[in-house]
């Protein structure tokens, strides 16, 4: 049998928009000769859809997107996620559903049956779980189909203890091919467990597997595609590109060879923030983007992704320096523009700065230079760069690593202020993995940004480290508390530190997260990002 | 018997300090020789801890909480709410529980069975529902024991419809009295509906029923407290005290007369929103607020409420006129902040935005006035609101409502600056009806600025009206777009309301989804609030 995967990047709502995406691929696979088309999980809505699916317009508009797929299948075998009414008077209103089809007939629908509801995944907020496992007849085989999480619980590498396993209760129906549709975000170095997972399922099933992904990214998470195809014994055969849309032509009848596969994950990290700033910009119809360019590495990196995400025309870098910027950041910013042929303006901003200090001097009489000061310059800086993106339509990109919004070491309303936190959920010591993987062949990023010791430049002689230990000891305390919900012991006792710096940095992480309520959306690419998926309380006294 | 119902007010994840006033309250009722002592859902934690309860310390430490309990039930009957580990390997890792507790011994656990999942509320994210209901006997008498959500599905007025119905359950257990442990947060106008829900389970069960509920407020969520007992006839005999701590004393073998029972809901929302900023003060121990003090009608009802939750001395009003403002703005301003008794500054921004505007024509030549100069206006407040926050400790209550922030007729980093959102859930009007109910008796908020034409005042003879249609209007849509999640014919046809306006208002909605997601938290006092209980994307593209 001949299988058209199709890997497609659907915008969340754009129902008619996605929907003619899946007709051009089905003309596409029919010039193919394919006789199965597989779309991946919620491809009509996008996902995740989250409240929209509240609104029955939305459901209704749905189900006719359906009806023209169902009108296109003439003599395809067709499996496409969808999300439908579930009918019954109790439990939750919806099912998140593979509709499968044949030759202009809806055969049915297999539903989700282990619905994720933890870090960024709320399924059981809409979701029924559905019942029972369904494999299809087509020319004599017979097809299961499964979603997504589907094959998890079967994994020894759960993320969530499900009562329920429908691989092996899929296992009784003894299917000929799996067909897996996903929507499974990427997250740094998951790729391999991901393999690991879905070729067990191949294995156990004893049959061929399709596993089509989404890709793109959808308002924080990112779709990493690499839809695969594994044998019967669990080998992958074909994978689809990265973070592009993209397909997987099958033939099952063929021995193909298999597939020598291999991934650098710093640069899928890198092309996963490129696309979460690409399809921002192009999902909300925006294409210029406006940065804050200090001469430190963050920024560096930010302007370095948004010239590859928009194009080097598309974006303007800004400096405004105050008195406590050195020479060497101003150099450091010419000389990555200049690289990277993007335009640099300069706004120097140390008169306003005065201006402020001026007007304030009767309320702060007697009190002597602390933050306020220097979140004044941050904030000067954070309107200019409002200003111009209201009146010139840019988009302003924010900045600040996960590090610093860990330790609250950000200005709210400053160097926070943007529609997009590029690096939100990219520790530090990612952020020097990444300047040194885009300098791997040559300087593109100042060696200089690199060296230096971190600084903000908001006081005289100011490092990061004068009132944060070194990165990478806040970025294991990131890894083990934020990322793994370790306990305050196994983080002493995992990374060797000392444990009141612990209860500290623990302390600190609490204290910020009113800070990182209001901070930009970021573009998730960790096992747990503070922007998304992560639940906690701003008003609470809990200290482990 | 004796019930001693204690309606607590618990910091969320201040374990030690709410056991604390737990031991307190179960002397307290040994004084009053109780023989029953009950506390509301999570008394031990705070309602609801969210993703504190992915920490292993976390489970741990509320069991240590526990056994102090036990250790203090010298011949008492005790229920609490707590959580504590799911054993079995399957599900998830715990369970929303009552620990029922008599004479030093635990007697057993009643686990919540229905885990709401919709709205505010993420428990299956944590919990695994209990699967039997609890009669747990003693002197002679059996009491059967539900969480909060438990008894809803009963009730015609469902939020979800659920697959079991522990009422019906609890029914075979024939109780001779109900226990039910809550933390039910407040919603404009709920109460109502609370007394129909509970009042059908006493019938049902014939037999009364003490419902024992949090009080407080915890991150966003108000809770009113008005815990209440009902006869076996479904009659309310006594209600506790609403938005304070208090307890109800109740003897199940005296005739008590009805409880008459009336309810203003303006002073009920207005305690709601002054206990919201109380409580977030209070536990995180903080003490003073700055508002900046426009004239308008929110921020003079925000100053109201603040003088109420904190004192007039712990408040700082700012009035920061620009050349736009009114003389008019100005007196009713200073009008206002003397008949309150709070300290007026001012500071004119004029000049500043002057600075601004020279600074920026550079790059603004040829451009004409827009939002940015507005906008500009509105970050300098912002940025002396937060310099005079960092310098001296105050926290800026910002003052934007919900009509504004459903239009994004608000400045991100602009009047969205503040720790606290007072108004993010009380729509325009609402906000003018409670600014009549405090000049009920005498005209605190100057008249004035009850009956001019909303402005923003932010360029020459600026209205609200000019951008947007009537709040009479945009509150109808947000009632029911955003609130009751109706169809866009149901809007047209309930509100009678042009179509075209209709669509144009929730295309407004949607679009100012980003600026809402940088927003100051806001205190919940609505069916669904913008910020708490809403999932909406930034990046969609669906319009009904």
């Amino acid at each position: 049998m001949l299988i058209y995967a199709s890997q497609l990047n659907p915008t969340i709502g754009n129902l008619s928009h996605n929907t003619g995406k899946i007709l051009n691929a089905i003309e596409k696979a029919r010039l193919e000769k394919a006789e199965i088309v597989v779309f991946p999980e919620s491809a009509i809505s996008g996902y995740p859809p989250e409240d929209l699916l509240l609104y029955d317009d939305f459901i209704d508009q749905m189900q006719t997107e359906l009806d023209k797929i169902i009108e296109a299948s003439k003599d395809l075998f067709i499996v496409v996620g969808t999300i439908r009414r579930n009918k019954e008077k109790k439990g939750n209103p919806l099912f998140n559903s593979a509709a499968v089809i044949y030759d202009k007939k809806l055969l049915g629908y297999k539903d989700k049956s282990l619905l994720p509801t933890y870090d960024v995944f709320v399924e059981k907020r809409y979701f029924e779980p559905g019942a029972d496992q369904k494999a299809f007849d087509f020319k004599g085989k017979k097809i299961g189909v499964l979603i997504c999480e589907d094959v998890w619980s079967h994994s020894e590498n759960v993320y969530k203890k499900y009562e329920k396993d429908p691989v092996e209760e899929m296992k009784k129906l003894k299917p000929d091919l799996l067909i897996n549709i996903a929507a499974s975000p990427y997250c740094y170095q998951k790729k391999d467990l991901r393999v690991e997972v879905f070729s067990k399922v191949s294995k156990i099933l004893a049959c061929p597997q399709v596993m089509c992904n989404q890709v793109g990214a959808n308002d924080q998470l990112v779709f990493d595609g690499y839809s695969m195809y594994f044998n019967k014994e669990g080998s992958v055969v074909n994978v689809a590109k990265g973070f592009v849309e993209d397909h997987l032509l099958i033939d099952t009848e063929k021995e193909a060879p298999l597939f020598s596969y291999k991934v650098d994950p710093l640069q899928d990290l890198y092309s996963a923030l490129i696309l979460g700033v690409k399809d921002y910009f192009r999902k909300l119809h925006l294409s210029k983007a406006l940065i804050g360019l200090s001469g430190g590495i963050d920024s560096a990196l930010v302007l370095c992704i948004a010239v590859d995400a928009l194009g080097p025309h598309n974006v303007l870098a800004l400096n405004m320096p105050s008195r406590f910027s050195s020479v060497s950041s101003f150099e450091d910013a010419n000389f990555l523009a200049a690289n990277l042929r993007v335009e640099l303006m300069d706004i120097p901003i140390d008169h306003m700065y005065q201006q402020y200090l001026d007007l304030l001097s009767p309320v702060f009489q007697g009190k002597s230079f602390d933050t306020t000061e220097e979140n004044l310059q941050a904030r000067i800086r954070g309107m200019i760069l409002m200003a111009i993106s209201n009146k010139l339509e840019y988009i302003v990109l924010s900045t600040g690593n996960k590090s610093e919004m860990a330790m609250g070491y950000v200005t709210l309303y400053g160097d926070m202020c943007g529609g997009l936190g590029v690096l939100n959920d990219v520790t530090k010591t990612l952020v020097y993995e990444l300047a040194k993987w885009i300098n791997r062949k040559k300087e593109i990023i100042p060696n200089n940004t690199i060296k230096k010791d971190p600084s903000a430049e908001l006081k005289a002689d100011q490092k990061d480290q004068d009132t944060l230990p070194p990165y990478s000891i806040v970025d294991k305390v990131i890894d083990g508390y934020v990322e793994d919900h370790l306990s305050y012991d196994e983080i002493v006792k995992k990374y060797k530190i000392d444990k009141i710096l612990v209860k500290e940095l623990i302390e600190r992480i609490h204290k910020a997260e009113y800070k990182r309520r209001q901070g930009p959306p970021g573009i998730r690419v960790s096992k747990k990002a503070f922007s998304k998926g992560r639940f906690f309380p701003i008003v609470q006294a809990w200290i482990p």
